[in-house]
């Protein structure tokens, strides 16, 4: 399997073309991980703007220049009709968006039933941990938000997935794996042990892989958006011993990448 | 036009008068930038409660030194009912309050209707970027919470709306301009390019600008808040490459000023 | 009384502990304090999911190792049914619950009855501030989520509020007071004086008073949980001026116990 890092020729140029356009990107998600996803966008050179107010999820998803939907955003008051109208908005206003089905499989069946039927807008990209790929395929799911399984684990079922729902899928571990419908596949590996310690960094991938979508293609974005949090964690990582000061030069070094 | 700095004597005053009365200040907002703008209050000595749990809105504004509120709290379960009834009983208080129409005339209709027919409660102060001040003049919006103008491009129209709403207008950028409705003004200068890089530093001056209502008057209470951020993001951006540590040195800079 | 710190062995051990089970945590809060209350757990072991999606409180509280419910999560979607429901679900499947009456007291009566109407859900903890633990024993209130009153005057409150409603009672401040329904009790010293200008620090301290719940009885957790907060506090405290730094340090040295 081939592998993308952050000297990648594409990847180096979709950093640059996000630095230069600075898109609109419109993103319903969860509030614990709210500030850290826009902070992420912010340091990377897009303009995110977050949340269902009246009005919002009729309007944005078609101005934007992409869209991320995190299922916990249903826990606050993003109802289900909020979140199916921002993805059909998407869909039919041709705006890409990624899904991050967050927590999918854990146990809550009412809350899985409501993203899987956001599947049918057709999502650019979809991602998440080793469980949630998993449950999204069918198997079993994880521990509330966290994954039971490695990423390694579930490479053959982001394949199926990828050609099943016709999207980009990728999923996020110790090594990253990310696959086209196409059957073209990449790794990405990177990061640090501390990054799954700091809450939303999944979800911030999720938000920053929408945002390269507003300016390439949805593979390249995904690998962009994985490479550049790997190298980020990493350079993060030998810097730090703690997740306090962790989570502050993480961001540090992605909005000096 | 005068211009305001951290040195004016009545600026200093009232930085002072916060941190000793430590005042019991009121919000509404949105989850992206409560915790920020709670943190912000903290470092300055006020005392901040934020959120609409049911009683809230009736019971708080009444009892609290001022109260702001930030439009987008629509985004989670405050209601525009809760939004009036928090600005209501503000106004029949005699309690001063900020407003701060983020994101309004950005393409969300029904939103800026409810930001709009808060204005018939009289905050004493409203702020916002060069598009949402723009906005709210019957002009052009800007692209989601992001401003498409510079501030210096409505210096007329922040002067006409601080007499026709009979309220201290501010409007925030790389200078910003803050206007009462006698027609004196203020410039403040200062800041660092990093600060918008920082989502909620917006809403947290809006937050803070409430404080200082809550010791002196409006029109000394916004010079008070804007001259803070400014020297404390100028102090913190000399000490800071990237977002990340900008972010925590500055909230460090203002809980030290 | 006894003291309790982060060197009394059975503290020692129960921090052990939680980082080897890393049981998975559910908490119902507020969104000023969700996003450090989810990095306090990951720092010290825990697996956190924070939120009340469609189905979350029906299963979550049943197959987590313990569970908090911070009253503000009232102040978004999280509707009076839904923390009844949490609260219901975790007392009947003998899960473990710490109870967080954030601001109670403070004037708002309909929130006040809804969260005395979880009483009856028997919390294994209830801790709170001060002024919280008084109105929650029918005494006065505080202000906003502030107290107004010293830890040390409510001690005799905390012993009776222990007994009468058979669940640890834990009391934060200057010094932290800890009472078992048996009588036993015990205070925590340590800590700095920026804690309480850090937005969320208690809201958190009942999240970790939860996690350690799910790995030795609620006595030795609520003391392990104010125990680490202290110790960490006190690090922190020494090697910060501002409270921007001190945020970071205080998460650091939780990470690093």
């Amino acid at each position: 399997m081939e592998t993308t890092t952050i000297e990648s020729p594409d990847v180096k140029t979709a950093i640059a073309s996000l630095r230069e356009k600075a898109p609109f990107i419109y993103g319903l998600t969860n509030y614990v991980a709210a500030n850290l996803s826009a902070n992420v966008l912010l340091a990377l050179g897009a303009g995110p703007a977050i949340g269902a107010a009246p009005g919002f999820t009729a309007a944005f998803p078609a101005g934007a220049g992409a869209v991320w939907i995190n299922g916990a955003a249903l826990m606050s008051s993003v109802t289900p009709e909020a979140l199916e109208e921002a993805a059909a908005t998407a869909h039919t206003a041709g705006t890409p968006w990624v899904f991050d089905p967050v927590a999918i499989g854990a146990g809550a069946g009412e809350y899985d039933e409501i993203l899987t039927s956001l599947l049918k807008y057709k999502p650019s990209i979809i991602r998440g941990n080793a469980s949630e790929i998993s449950a999204l395929a069918g198997g079993a799911g994880g521990s509330g938000v966290d994954s039971t399984l490695d990423s390694s684990e579930v490479i053959d079922t982001v394949k199926d997935l990828a050609v099943r729902l016709d999207a980009v899928v990728a999923v996020s571990g110790e090594v990253d794996y990310i696959c086209e419908p196409s059957g073209r596949a990449t790794s990405v590996m990177g990061g640090d042990a501390k990054m799954p310690q700091v809450t939303g960094t999944g979800c911030s991938l999720g938000a920053l892989s929408a945002a390269y979508c507003a300016v390439v293609d949805p593979f390249t974005a995904a690998r962009t958006a994985h490479a550049a949090f790997a190298a980020a964690g990493e350079r993060a990582g030998t810097r730090t011993t703690g997740t306090g000061w962790f989570a502050v030069a993480f961001l540090d070094e992605l909005s000096t990448l």
